[in-house]
Formats: structure tokens, C-alpha cells, sequence
């Protein structure tokens, strides 16, 4: 809820063998992914070839009043983007889908992810005369495909093509004339489910939680190197010469933090594998308390997985202030302290004169954990044992999560959970270990990418890694 | 989450003993009630005699962008109010609070509640010369106020002679030149609490909650029947003539749905009560199964208490979509039952082939339960059981709650629980009793207002009640 | 254009004998009078006895959404309001029409112009138990209406009684429940057309501009102290006894600034006067030159005027930058100089190398005037001969303008012309004379108050004059 | 006023020798430029090699509030963009001024006018792997320019390249780096002004009124075929191989339509031109008259040259109600009609029982001018006679005027003027004959196309020309 860590999209697409509304389900469905990205969005249709889109800053709801979702009309297909960004970057060119109108035909792109050799693919076409409007990975993968396109037989080759050179994590949707194609990453970073309507209308969406919010059934997930075309003749799918050996490693923090808990990734329940985390962390960290709470939103399951595995009754003891929007504008003259207060009330009777065991599902700078653990006492607990879902995290993301830099997270400053205790006011501090983080899936064939916690990543990452790169000044051309 | 029940408003008042920035403290305290009234808000500051005002239709932070906060300025008080208005009755005059410029002093009033005899008091005033801009009762407190004034020694005498006419619900905060004055009918219909700052500043509330938002401490509640003045000497408490002999009879909604669970009202915790509400429904309608879950939000500490009653394990068994604002609006070709999906979504693995306790806190027209629970049915649950935290509301509130028409209850179209369940698909159906509804804050000296369960009211009620009587033809003044 | 000299009301009255969208009609009525005010506005819809209403901040255009107007729905009568209000005095409540909901009916009041006994009413309402909601003079004509009303045999005489009372300037229109009502001062000190549609409806405004906006032709306009009322059995006149036996005084800048050139007032074209005060001007103040320029917008049709009897050619000089509107906010680091240059540019070809006549209608400060001399002489004006279609103002007016307070009046400052010509930077300067004004009009029957340029006022004025009286402290009704 | 014919875009550029607020310098000189195009805007500052850049749709005033201007910071550069686009072209892509973020160096553009072989040279790119996000001619310069600057030894070289293979019409300004370079295309189709300020900094404007915005004084115009060349050594021409051997032709419609008057385009005055049309209009169409008046705003010069021309008096006939901005809706109930009513409303004093003269620059689809020839009979004018201050436009234009279909032309329809004539109602109708254009600026060295009347075109154009035809089918990626 506070924490400075941030997914950065979520992609939703639809393919109907008719023309009719898509547009509204592509809304629906970004409606549910909102949690996904909440700084820009976009939405393209395809009506027999002929696109229309619409993009801007905000939220889906924001973005898109009925006038203009009616103004992108009917269509047979149609394909959706939300994203976060970060804060150099909010430039009108990078908000998703990409929209590329070429004299072979037209395509759309919308991509969740983030690819670890841009910069090298995005050297050599501007040096070969191409030329980028915006910053984003995405505009790579565009071009890569255009390119590819030209030299192959139809869209799916190029599709195939353009993994045997893009690197990192990406799963991706495009529409071209006549169909639309999934793709995903070797590694699978991130998630991307199919689902499937009753009238015969297939979906993709980075989470299930959106299949469900347009009525689609889930069927599967596009699997890690895998390539899946939706024609009018149905869905086929295509094995690629990417595709991995070895078991695929996706964002452990999709399951700990950024998926929605009624989301099912790669067969997983989010929110089971949330609760199977707070079991672990029970049986890790034990503590004698009287009362177990979480930090909402997304510390409930945990806490509720941990009070189960421990005896310990579940309590709630926290109300959050639903108000608390985009509009919502803290007075100047109010500490950042106070924020939290605004956000975030206990509950007295919970916690008063109890000793309290309180999950949260990280911590970043450290802030607002020592200021909820302030309320908690100032709401009269005896105890505050903080126990975290997650285990520390000291190393940047490559794969589209975006962390915190090094100087500010607390798990950078201070070695020892004991020392982090300390700072944060808590009578004792218990992580989850890596190891567990491995286990809370284990029932589905699923590894994890936990680079963030070990420094120890799938794939090779880049040396020189800066945000808003082609935000500098790299060159001269006058 | 769905219904059509609501409260009608929020207050909060602020006195302190020298200039400061009050408006951003009514602020953050409308701001934790919002809850109670979403339509429209206002702010009145008085600063040291002199008034200035701003209020508009919508969300606190909607209304109030910090150059509105900033131009109604300083001052040693300030008045806040949220509301909640019927549909009719959107009238801009209607907004609180009523700032009353009179040649001997401004006023200010907010108010909560809903007065029995408003018509008489109203039909007087105007038969002798009074004119009325809205249709609130709220105005003919303000005309009682003034004509008493004018024959009363100060305005402490004044509220108490108003006190000795109207009749109803009102739990009102005043301000004039130099004081702040609370004041609650006798029965205590609404809740009213006051709150003292570290640096000596006094606040008051319609609930604690507001004063936690303002780092006020809860100090106790404005006794029904009594008056509470605030002025540079501090706070002093009058007990009036009307002072009731028998207990007070607060609305029991505002502990089973009303008021946030963190509030304490009239000494009592809101969760606690849901909670035991929970407890004594688990005693009242024990059945089998395998998952107790509650409807979020306030579905949620009853379904914490029957879990806890009963020894069924207590899981989530929802999730909300947290961006479902005021702006999201549902694409014209969606129905009426599609709506919930948008907001509510199961999380299938904590109810699939379970046996499923389901809680809410109340049934109004019967469409969303109904909704509800075929989600559960198509998630894979085996049975439903739907057990209501309250009985069956059947008749009208006299006293600020705005309740659906007869004609839309589900109560109302059927006596018996089990057609009720049969009418939304569940396996079994149990409401609350009335004596339990008496027994969820027994522990302190708090009694309760049935009558919309029971059609026996603590005060007569008017013959003839109708919504907006205002606004229709009553006579030609041509 | 830059003049801080503004008319404070608009109003727009219509009434059809069946039910029709006459919210529409008052809309486009208040859109051709926005010019009178551009703070606020309202319109009141009166469907058979049923009012409904809608007011807000704004434009006429902003406020009324299609949305919006369709809300307040069709009607058989139509009440609406354009509104200025001074700095101080932008509280909701003041936004007209006033709609009273009575026992008796229901009553819409709108009011142009400004009561000089308004004080002594409302300090004798308030106690006697009145109260006021807002600091407007339109109250206390509503409070005087309703008084009235209640003891007399209908409204028609409510209104001869109320005007009996109320002094001071005030061209008014009223809807009951079944009549709509104009009245207007006996001084006729603010304009009052009155015009009937092809289908029979008539039409009540501030200006004829609205008559025609609307498709009406102007018949006449209501008289000094002349009441007019509209029925299904048509419109009747009314001549009070307070009628006057002298001519009447209407406000002389009507015709000189306020009113659009398009209208016609008590039978006299506005373009007509101005042209003819430019006339009256070049006899007065004649000088060699080579062209004659008016700075627009009201200073063109006095250029004409001037050119004309000069026989110096008329030349267009300047442009005006049209997207100059309310979201345009200028850069904080430009001058208010600079404010000038954006709104308004020299078109240098007219006046290169060239002896230019300038007309303005009017000189506050100063400094725009100067400004834009300066202007010209950039451009290349060899002279700059300033020429103001009006006498100076050194005097308040009490009757409905907002005139600058005296410190900031050029006029004040300097008592000769030589002495301001030499302030402004011009060659010569030259204002109409107060016994021209008097001339602009004299084939019809209309005299005019000339108080702002005399200090004679064709009424006794209250001693002391207060803006926003009602704002500052008067009393401790604690 | 009401014509469907549109200028498609203003350029502003700005350089100075330092960093200072140039974002506040663009917007003025954007603002003024806004007739140029109302639909979208944008702004891009170079802080030393640092681009930022913010853009959107509406006016100036609209998309920069305060914070957004203050949001892309100081600079040493600045370019901004007006744009006014078809109805299928709304695509935020073709937002300018297009910025584009390069290995080699940052550039931004921004570009007035059309290309006539855009599409061969978008083919030839497409080809070869480029992609276009919008559907602009301009991205096709950008990767023109782009692909030449990596083939030459700096950017001006590149422009060279470049401006010898684009053609038609091109009025642009970039940023790179280090320098702000203008061009125009060898007939000078669209204007380009330069302008200095008195610190020494360089701005270039599609208008000189966009230079007395910003206080800054004409030097002179970019000549057709010439690149100038900013940096901090100054300002530099450089003669291009394409420098026409012939006179230039410029759009007669800049003058006669489009411009400012206060514009001084090529070194003739608008204003001048316009009074010169009508002066020669006089000599061309002489009829015997009482007054002679102008449709505002654009046919006013006319009118006073035709008036100073035949001796007939000039007479200000209408009133334009400067309230209808963008946010004016007319009611649904309303015809096309009544629309023209409520923009413009005839003074009557001036026009009744006289013969007029109406003075209107173009005549579209006659609808308008019919109605406004029936409100002037219905004011009381004897007769009506039209005069059009230039010929009929019959034929499309291929260089960045956006002209109604053919189907809609009234002069399409009817070949004689008296044909039109009695199709608008009008007692006679006379045009400016095009030879007669060709002496409106015959004091310059300026020449014009005059290819809308004529379908003669200074440069071959394309056979197929289709609006938007990137939103077409016309390939298949699948």
C-alpha cells in the first residue's frame, strides 16, 4: 500500500470471430489490472483491419468516459495496456498499446515486462535511420517485429524471429489485420493467462482476475517461449526454438505482491500461495502472541495463512480509508508521517493490551512499517512482532519491477533483522527465507526469478542499468 | 457495498483557542467520514467573528483542492459536514453547513439526523414571513436557533429552548462570534464524540474515528439531551430540562453497518459489535460447513465472529475492486448483475467444493445476494449459507436512515426466511433476532432504536411521510 | 475589455401557456446576456408548479452541461440569472434565481441592480426571527415578497406592496406557481425588455439581445414602477402608485459600456448612442489627425461616430486576441504590462507614421490606458489623441456597478484632463461632457442618473457604503 | 467564423544564448497563433541537450496550466505547435512538435504545410523497416532528416539532403541539440517569420503577430528554398541548391483568411491586403448602396476598403457573441440554423430600410451566408448585396489547407454568380476576381497559388489524394 515498489503493466486482449463491443470488455478487463499500472492506459481496436485507439494519462475509468470508448467503436478485436511508469518517464509516447500503421498492414502492441538488451537492438536501428518517439522497451520489440515481418512469410515467423533476438522479460500481445498473437518470454517472467468466452470470444490477460471480470473461463497460460495465434480459424499454438529446457522462473513478486489474490497464475492461486507464505513464515518465525494481523490489502492472506499454521487467532486491525484517490491531496503543512494515519487506522479493540504479530508483505525505506508499528502501540499493544512475507530485498530488478534505489532500502542499510527491528520500533522482526519463497508454489511446476532478494539472476543482466536513459544527452546532432 | 440503505451526514467541528490552520484539520476529519455521506461536503471557518465558507457537490477531496482550502483560511473554529442527499433532493441550498449571516452574529450548524416535526416548525415559520432556500430540516433548526436567540440571554440558552421543540434525530455542532456548541436529542438517535488535541484544541465528531485522524484523543461522547459549549475558558457541559429519564436508543445501523469498524460510539467498539453480532448469529443459526467468509467491507468482523463462535475456519473469500470510484461508469450494454462481478470477485480457491458460510451485514432488495451467491455457485462452492448480521429491515426510519421503498424489500415481499433464501438461491438463510441486535453492546449502558425492524418506534413518528415533500405542488402563491 | 468597471446582473424570464423545453430557451437568453455576468448563473424551471433548479459558478456554457439542462427538465415557465460578484462576495447562496419553497407555493426570484435601503429591511427581518443565507439584496426582497404575500390577496399585489418599501434599483423577475411577474423601479435605473415569441410565449430580459437570441421580438419595456404579469389569460399591466411622476433615470453606462450594441433599451439602439456620443465628442473635443481608432471591443462604435461627424477616416487598429478566455492564465513572471500586449495588438499599418484618435469608452486607472499608448507609439503613431466617449467617474454608484474604489481612479488623482493626458502619455486628451450624455439618447423619452460623473444622485444614497458588509463582524450571537 | 475551411497548423520556435523560462515564451506565441489550430498543442524545451516536452489536445490555454508549463522547465530552446486536424486525424501521435529521442542526438520538429509526395517516401521507409506511430507528413520528414543526418557531417547538411527530397509545402522549425534550424519550401507556400527580442534571443513564428507576443521585432521572413541556422554564434542563412528561380507563391488564403491582420506576412500587412481586396473588390462589383458592413471577424478590412473605395459608409452590421467558445453546446432541440443567430446578431439601427453591402471573405457551403442574408431582411434591410473578397474555390488544395469535398461546394454546384446569388438569397453577389487577388500584395515581391480557384498548381500534386488514408486497410501483417 505504501510501499515504493511498482509493478509496470498489464496487458489485456480479445479476439471475436464477429464484430461487436469490444471495446467495453477490453475496459472491463482493464479495469480489473488497474492494481497493474495506474499512471496511463490504452486501448486499440480492430475493426476488419481498419484500428482506432485511444490512450491517456489515468486511470481506465478516467481515461475513458463512454463517449470516448464509444468513439473507438465495434470491432473484432481488441487489445489493452495499462501502465505505471517512472518518474522521468511519463511521456505520452510510451503509454501502450502501440499503435504502428504500415503500408503492409497495420499492428498493435501492448507488452508487460522489460527486455534486457534494448539498448543495444535500439543502437543499431537508429543507426541504421530509424527513429524512436518514445523511451520504452516496447517500441524496440515494434520495430524488431516490422522488421522481421518483412522477411517472413506472415506474422508468426517474425514473431519467432524477434525472440531469437529480444532478451529479458516480455509477454506480449499484438494485433495485426486478421489475428492476434501471444507471445511470452523463455523465462516467463511474467504472467499471461488465456481464457475463453461462452460464445466462442478468447481473451488474453496478464492476470485472471480480468477473465473473470469480462465472464471468460481460464483455460491456460501461455507457456514460456510459447507463441499463441487466435484466427478465425481458433487458437493454435507454437512451440518456439526458445523455448526453455530448464523450468521457467517467474517474478516471485507477482505471487507476494502485485497480482490480485483472486488471480490463478501459471496454475497457482495467489492468494493459496499468500496463505502457504504466512505458514511458512509461521513455522520460521514463531512468536507467543495473542492476536495476528495483516496490513492490508495485500498482507491479509498471509497473516491469515500465518494464524492458521500457528494457532494464533486472526484479527483485523487495520481500517484502511477507501477515499483515499487520486484526488486526494494531503495538506502542505501535514508531515509524511501523518499520511499514514490518513490512509491507515487500527482497530483499539484488536490490538489493545495484546501482544500482536503484524504481517506485512515487505519493507522498503523502513518508514512506514516504523509508523504503523507506532500506531499499533499507540493503540495499546503490549507486542509488535513483525513478521514479512517476503525475504529482504537488496538487489535492482531487471524484468519491469521497479525497486527502490539501493540508498534507500532499509535491508541495504542494516545487515541483521534484529538491527531492522530496532529501527522500525518492533520487539522482534522475522523474514521469510528464500528458500520458502520457493516452496509456496510448489504443488504447480513453477520456479521463481529471485534475483531481487540473492543478486543471482536467470538471465544476464546489463552492466549499466539507468533509468530514463534516453532522457540524457548522448550525443549531438546539430 | 450495494445497498440502498444510507446514512444521511457527518460532522465535525474544531475549537481552538488561537488562529490556526483548522480547515485543513476539518479536512482530514471529513475525510474519515466520508463514509457517511458522499454526495456533498462543505467547510465553514470562523475566524474571530468573521465567516468564510466553501461547498460543493462531491468528495472532500473533490470539492476541496488545496487553493479552496487555502481561500477559506485561518481561523480559531471550523465547521465541517458530509452528506448524503435522496434523489430529489440535490439542492444546493441543501448543503451544510448553513452559514447564517444575522445582524447579531453569524451561525454556523451542521447537523445529522432527521427531525419528526420539521413540517409544523416549517409551516409556522413560513406562515409568519420566514422563507426557506432548501428543503433540509437543517434549516428549520437554524430559524429555531435565531427567533430563540433573540429572546434569550446567549446561545447556550437559545439551543436549549430549540431543544425543548424539535423533535427527532439531530446530533448538531454550532458555531458562533466565540463558541463552539454540540448538542445530541435525547434518545441519542446518532452518535456525536468529543476529542481533545495535544496542544488543547477540542474536536467533535459524529465518529472517533475522525478524531483519530486528527491525532485527536477520544474523550467521551455528548450525552443525549445534553449541551457541550466550547469557548477560550475550555469545554463546560449543560444537562437540559429534556434530559431523558430512560436510556437512550441509538440507531443499531450504526454499529451493524453505518459507522467504520475503528469508531468507538457511545463508549462502545463498532468492530467489537460486529463481532459479537457475529457470535450471536453463529449461537442463533449454526449450520455445517467447511469456510465462513463475510462480504467485504463490513461483512467482514461478523464473519470474523461466527468463524470464531462456531469453529469454522474464517477464510476471504472476496476480493473488491479498490478502483470502482465515482468515476468508473459501467458500459451501457452491461446489465444490472454484471455490476457486482465488476466490483466483487471470488477467490475460487478458498470456496471451491466447500461448503460455504457467507455474511453480510444486511438484505435490501434481495438482486445483489442473489448475484453473490450464484458467484460462489460458479466459483464451485457446494452450499451456500447466507446468515444476515441484522434482522430483516420491514419499515421505515423516522431518523436520518434513507431506506429502500416497501415495495423493493425483499422482507417486505416475503415473511419467512426460507422463501427469502429460496428467492436468492441459497442453501439456508438465518437473520440476527431483534434480542441478540439488543445484546451486541451490552456491556455498555447503550440501547437501541428497532424500529425498522420492528415498526415500534422510541418517539412518535408523522402520519404522512413522504421523500421531497418540498418539491411538490402545495399551494399558489400567485 | 481591461476596465474594472462591471455590471452586476442579467435576468431572462419566459412563460409559454403548455409545457415545452424552455430550460433550452433560457439558456441561449442567458448565453447572449453572459456579458452582464460571468460569475454565476442559474436558471428555474417552473413545470406546472413543480420548480426545479440548478445553479453553479461559471460561465453559462460551463455550468450548463446538456446534462444539466435536461435535468431541470421542460416547463411551462423559465427563470434564469447571469450574475458579477465583487471579490468578497462569491458565496453559493448569493447565485440566483432564488428559489423559496413555501406552504404557500412556490416563489423564483431574479433581481438586477442594487437596493439602497436593503440594510434597514434585513436588520428589521432578522429581528424579527429572519434569516439569511447570503449577503445579496435579493433576499430581502424575497423576505419583503413573502411578507407580503401573506397578507395580501395575491402576488400581483405582494409585489405593488414590496415595492412600496424597497428602494433603489432593481429590474426584477418572479415566478409563482402559476404567473410570472416583472417589475421594475420607478427610477427604471436598470433596463427591462419585454418580447413574444411566434408561438405566443413571452420573453422578459435585462436586454433585447436576448429577445432575439431566442427568436422573440421586442414589443416594448417594462416602465419605471410599472408591474407586468403573465398569465395563461396573457399579459396585464399594472401601473403602481409609486409610478413617477418625473422622467426616469436610467444608468447612463447601459448605454455607454454595459449593454451590447445590439440592443435596444426603453426604445433606444445602444449602437446609435455610442455612435452619436462619438459624434457629440468630436464637436467637443475636435483635433487634426489621420485616422480615428476605437479600442474594441466598446470603443468601435464611438470611433465610427467620431470619424464620421470628423470626416477623419475610421481605421481598424487593433486586434484582440479571441482565445483569450477564463483557463488562460498568464506566466507569473510577466508584467501586468505585458497583460495588455496578449490581449490586445496594434495592427501597425493603420496608424505608421500617422496622427491617431483614439476612443475608449471609459478611463479607471489608468495604466491599461497608458499601456496602450504606449502601444501605439511602438507601432509608429506620431500623435496619440485619446478621446473617452464619457465623462470622467469620481463617484460610487449605489445602484448596481461595481465601480473601483476612488483611490485607484485616475480621475480622482488629477483633476484636469492636461494633467491625465500627461499620465497616460497622450498628446491630448478629451472626455464627453456630462450635458452631452444627456444627449445621446434624445429622441426617445429617456433621462439618465449621472451620479458616478456628479455625486448627484437622483435618489437618497445610504451614508455609509460597504462592500461585503456582511462579512465582517457585527455582533456575538455566542 | 463559420467557414469549413482550415489552416492546419502554427509553428513557434524560440533560441537564446541562455537557460530561461523559453516555455513561457511559447506559450504566448503559441497563444498567439491559436486561430492557426485549435485542436492540439505542444511544447518542447532543450535545456542544453535535455529535451522535455509536454503536449495534448485543446487550446494553448488548456493543455499548459501553470503547472504543466513549469513541469518541462527551463531552457535555451523552445518549439512549440499548433494544430488543427481532420476529423478521422485526431491521433495523439500526430501531436507536434514530434520529439525524438536518438543515439546520435535529441530532435524535435515541428512543421506547417503539406507534403505532396509524402506517401512514396513513407512507402520507401516502410520498406525498409521504418514505422510510423501517426499518420503525419512530418514523421516522414523526421526520418528524412534522421536518416540524412547520419550520412552528413551536422544536421544543416542533413536539411539540405532533405529539402531536396520532400516536396510541396513545408514551413518548419527543429531543435537539436545545440541549435534551432528553420526552412521553407522553395514556393513558400506557408509563411515563416523571424523575429528578435530585445536580449538578443532568436524567434521564428508562422506569424509576426506571434513576434509582438512575445515582445519580439520582425526582422524578416525565412525566404522560400532558405535554412537559417541558430546557434550561439548567432543567426546564419544558407541558400539552398532548390532556391527557387522564380518568384515564390504563396497561399493567397494566408491573406485573405487565415492570418492575423496585425500579421505582417512577407513584408505585406494582412490588414493592408484585405482592405486592398475590398477596394478592388469595389472597383470590380460597384452597386449602389446606403452602408457598406463586414461578417466579422475576418471580412471587416474588406469592408472598410470597399467603403473607403466607393465613398459608400462603412456601418458595423453585426455583433459576434464572444461567450460561444468550445464549451458552448447548442441544445439538441435547436437547427443548423439557429446556430448562426446565436454566434451573431444584426444591430438593426444599422441595416434597417437600408441597401447593404455585406463584405464576407469566402463563401462554403452558402448554408451560413444565406442565413445570415435572411437575418439581415428580417432586420429590416431593403436589399442585400454580397461581395466576396476572392474568387470561388472549386478545386482541392495539396498543401496544408483543409477545404471542404466538392459535393458540399456551393460554387461547385452553380457556375454564375446570379445562380448563387438567388440560392442564398441575395440581391446580388459579386467574388474578387483571381487576377484581382494577384495585386492585393503587389507592392512585395510576393506571388500566389492560386490553385483552389483556379485547379492550376505550381507543382505537380498527387493523383489520388485521400484524406487519412493510413486509417484504410490496405495490407495484411497477419
Amino acid at each position: 500500500m505504501f510501499n515504493s515498489i511498482h509493478e509496470e503493466c498489464g496487458v489485456f486482449g480479445i479476439f471475436d470471430s464477429r464484430i461487436s463491443e469490444l471495446a467495453n470488455l477490453a475496459y472491463l478487463g482493464l479495469h480489473a489490472l488497474q492494481h497493474r499500472g495506474q499512471e496511463s492506459c490504452g486501448i486499440a481496436v480492430n475493426n476488419d483491419g481498419v484500428f482506432s485507439h485511444y490512450k491517456g494519462d489515468g486511470l481506465v475509468s478516467e481515461v475513458f468516459t463512454p463517449e470516448k470508448l464509444d468513439g473507438i467503436g465495434p470491432g473484432n478485436m481488441a487489445l489493452g495496456h495499462v501502465r505505471y511508469s517512472t518518474t522521468g518517464g511519463k511521456d505520452i509516447n510510451n503509454i501502450q498499446p502501440l499503435v504502428i500503421r504500415h503500408i503492409k498492414g497495420n499492428l498493435a502492441l501492448a507488452h508487460n515486462g522489460n527486455l534486457t538488451n534494448s539498448d543495444e537492438i535500439r543502437r543499431k536501428t537508429e543507426l541504421s535511420g530509424g527513429i524512436f518517439h518514445g523511451t520504452s522497451d516496447t517500441e524496440t520489440i515494434a520495430y524488431s517485429l516490422v522488421d522481421d515481418r518483412l522477411n517472413s512469410a506472415n506474422m508468426r515467423e517474425a514473431v519467432e524471429k524477434t525472440m531469437g533476438k529480444i532478451q529479458g522479460a516480455y509477454s506480449c500481445v499484438i494485433m495485426t489485420a486478421t489475428s492476434m498473437i501471444a507471445f511470452r518470454d523463455p523465462n516467463g517472467f511474467r504472467p499471461l493467462s488465456i481464457g475463453r468466452m461462452a460464445g466462442g470470444a478468447y481473451c488474453v490477460a496478464s492476470e485472471s482476475c480480468a477473465l473473470d471480470a469480462v465472464g471468460a473461463e481460464l483455460i491456460r497460460d501461455v507457456k514460456p517461449g510459447e507463441i499463441i495465434e487466435f484466427t478465425k480459424a481458433g487458437m493454435q499454438s507454437f512451440e518456439t526454438h526458445i523455448c526453455p529446457k530448464e523450468k521457467s522462473t517467474m517474478c516471485v513478486f507477482e505471487f507476494i505482491y502485485f497480482a490480485r489474490p483472486d488471480s490463478v497464475l501459471d496454475g497457482v492461486s495467489v492468494h493459496h500461495a499468500r496463505m502457504k507464505a504466512g505458514e511458512l513464515l509461521a513455522k520460521e518465525h514463531p512468536v507467543e502472541a495473542d492476536v495476528v494481523i495483516g496490513v492490508p490489502d495485500s498482507g491479509l492472506d498471509a497473516a491469515l495463512g500465518y494464524a492458521t499454521q500457528s494457532g494464533i487467532p486472526y484479527g483485523i486491525g487495520f481500517i484502511k480509508n477507501k477515499y483515499t484517490g487520486r484526488s486526494f491531496i494531503q495538506p502542505s503543512q501535514m508531515s509524511r508521517e501523518d499520511t499514514v494515519r490518513l490512509k491507515l487506522n487500527v482497530i483499539k479493540e484488536t490490538v489493545r493490551d495484546k501482544r500482536v504479530i503484524m504481517i506485512d508483505d515487505s519493507i522498503v525505506r523502513g518508514t512506514t512499517c516504523a509508523r504503523i508499528v507506532s500506531l499499533l502501540r499507540e493503540a495499546g499493544a503490549k507486542e509488535v512482532h513483525v513478521r514479512v512475507s517476503a525475504p529482504p530485498f537488496r538487489h535492482p530488478c531487471y524484468f519491469g519491477t521497479d525497486i527502490d534505489s539501493r540508498d534507500n532500502l532499509i535491508a541495504c542499510k542494516y545487515e541483521k533483522a534484529e538491527d531492522i527491528a530496532a529501527a522500525i520500533g518492533a520487539d522482534s522482526l522475522g523474514y521469510l527465507s528464500v528458500e520458502s519463497t520457493h516452496k509456496i508454489a510448489e504443488e504447480a511446476d513453477v520456479c521463481f526469478c529471485d534475483g531481487c532478494f540473492t543478486g543471482r539472476y536467470p538471465v544476464p543482466v546489463p552492466e549499466n542499468h539507468t533509468k530514463n536513459k534516453y532522457d540524457i544527452k548522448i550525443g549531438d546532432f546539430g
